[in-house]
């Protein structure tokens, strides 16, 4: 089987499946036993920076489950140090030290040179590619551009997002003038993660939902816009026809705009129906979703009904199942086992 | 003018108003310096719980601004402790020492008698309506079933909601049972409180909006149902025909659902367009919304031409001002000046 022929490109692609393929957002991650295990010898950030470790713990959840797509393990802020914004990984969420809020401090920071500058990532992904020997493709990832000014804003969590707001409403063009940075930096490094050995891209808006329909327009949709633009323009990505997946967590207010992103698939978060979600942007795109992460605590008979319902409601083509944000800590991974039977199972193509 | 006569009622019967009614949620709250001045010497708890310092901070707003509704100071999260759950309100948000999350520690919780366990918030309403003297109507309020249990549950803020969903959907069974109760605890509190003297309630589902739409109708929509319809049937909101308004954060994913509700008023968050609300939930409710609380960070003319914005959207009959939630502590405000005066001039019928 070729690269092209793998079942998770041919449903970013629109084209038929013999079944629904299935990834997770997070699926290299804390649920899993085995990722523990490499994460207590080594911090967060070293395991994002030491290739070796970081393809380790890629490969673990294609081993266990078999899923159709493996994904980097990174983190979206790992762009932020290389641009000049100090980062901390403690258990509590990431933390940084100097928010970015002034117009100077704006202007010093830099579009890093993935190449230079994030070279443990263009590594992992040379080992991870190795380590999948064409089993299943790789996506590589990073933060959209509002997410990203969103974390470098408030420094960290925020359940208002006053600091971003401010930015945003109170003196826009340094917000934009942060933006293109961002969006800059966002292309550039998927870029590099293709020419690496991506076989798609995720572009994690993952705070793009925090805004009103006319500012999705007018900020995160714009520069996620910007950043595809960008990719498409880019020979490795023309030459390998590579997917680009646009995911913003809380889509529901913007279906309207939301395809016109010009991604191949849009994310889908659990709080909306992806058969409205469908209804709403149109048949030329994929959808990726959106079972409730949190449904997962449910008796694996109940995660069945629950795939069953999402699979009929987004129909055969252009689906690629996935749950609607990252899978959560504290999940039984043989749940998680429940949900990739039921995904193979249910949707096999008579 | 009685009290049927006033905008904000009319505007909740969706009956003709010479212009839009406004008010803002938290508009007793941390932004106004005369407010900050009565916290300095109270704690935040000691203020919701002395009438005369809760009925003081109520009344500033309407004061300063003639907002067209006061809202009762007080909290959500006022009902635990006398439910049987400790609560703490430091800086850092509310803090529950031991969360909710076994059978037993639900059983073990007890519906309030307002009169005896809640007397303050009873006797601050009688005391803002002795100082409103039938200027603008009191609304009452209090947090929805489904909000009160993501509370009750996590035991503070939270990012991924793990506790709630475990819950919910690993033991519904429990979750129904704690979300009976705190149905019949909203119900009881919302009563005592029109009892009191208010002349509307909000009921507040902040967190409403962390599910599918499935399993809103399962919770959250459920059991606002329930609190309304006993709400319905009581002869004290009978008597006054006495509006509820159901307020869900993040409205957007279930607005084919809302309006089944049986509130008289939606609240409706900034994240979507207040015309799409309209369309999705008939003209049979009226609309509470949208501005968002962050637009107050825009220059005044721009805090115009976003009310201007709204006000066409929703039209002029069935629409009260609001923001799309509370407004941030550190809005200046000269800008909420701004807002009223353009609602006040801009909705004035000719």
């Amino acid at each position: 089987m070729t690269a092209t022929e793998h079942l998770f490109l041919r449903a970013c692609r629109r084209q038929p499946v013999p079944r629904t393929p299935i990834w997770m957002m997070r699926q290299a991650g804390r649920y899993l036993p085995a990722y523990r295990a490499v994460r207590a010898k080594a911090s967060f950030l070293d395991l994002c920076r030491t290739p070796e470790l970081a393809a380790e713990v890629t490969l673990q959840p294609i081993d266990e489950f078999g899923f159709d797509a493996a994904i980097l393990f990174s983190d979206i802020l790992i762009t932020l140090p290389a641009m000049g914004i100090d980062v901390a990984f403690p258990e509590a969420g990431p933390k940084i030290g100097k928010p970015v809020r002034s117009r100077a401090e704006i202007d010093a920071l830099h579009v890093p040179d993935p190449t230079r500058e994030l070279p443990y990532t263009l590594e992992a992904i040379r080992q991870i590619k190795k380590g999948l020997a064409d089993r299943v493709p790789l996506i590589g990832f990073a933060g959209a551009p509002l997410t990203m000014l969103t974390y470098a804003v408030e420094g960290g969590g925020s359940k208002d997002y006053a600091h971003t707001k401010k930015l945003l409403y109170g003196a826009p063009q340094d917000a934009h003038a942060l933006l293109d940075k961002l969006a800059r930096t966002c292309a550039t490094f998927l870029e590099a993660q293709v020419e690496a050995g991506a076989d798609a891209v995720q572009i994690f808006d993952s705070w793009g939902g925090i805004v009103s329909p006319g500012d999705f327009r007018e900020y995160p949709l714009r520069y996620a816009k910007r950043v595809i633009e960008m990719l498409r323009a880019s020979p490795t990505f023309k030459a390998k026809s590579v997917p680009i997946i646009y995911f913003v967590n809380g889509c529901a207010p913007y279906l309207d705009d939301y395809a016109s992103s010009g991604a191949d698939v849009l994310g889908v978060d659990w709080r909306v129906g992806i058969d409205e979600v469908r209804r709403r942007v149109g048949d030329g795109v994929a959808l990726q979703g959106n079972l409730d992460p949190g449904a997962l605590f449910a008796p694996p008979a109940e995660i069945r009904a629950r795939v069953a319902d999402i699979l009929a409601r987004a129909g055969a083509v252009g689906h690629i199942f996935n749950l609607g944000h990252g899978v959560l800590p504290e999940t039984d991974p043989e749940h998680v086992r429940a949900m990739v039977t039921a995904v193979r199972e249910l949707s096999a193509q008579a």
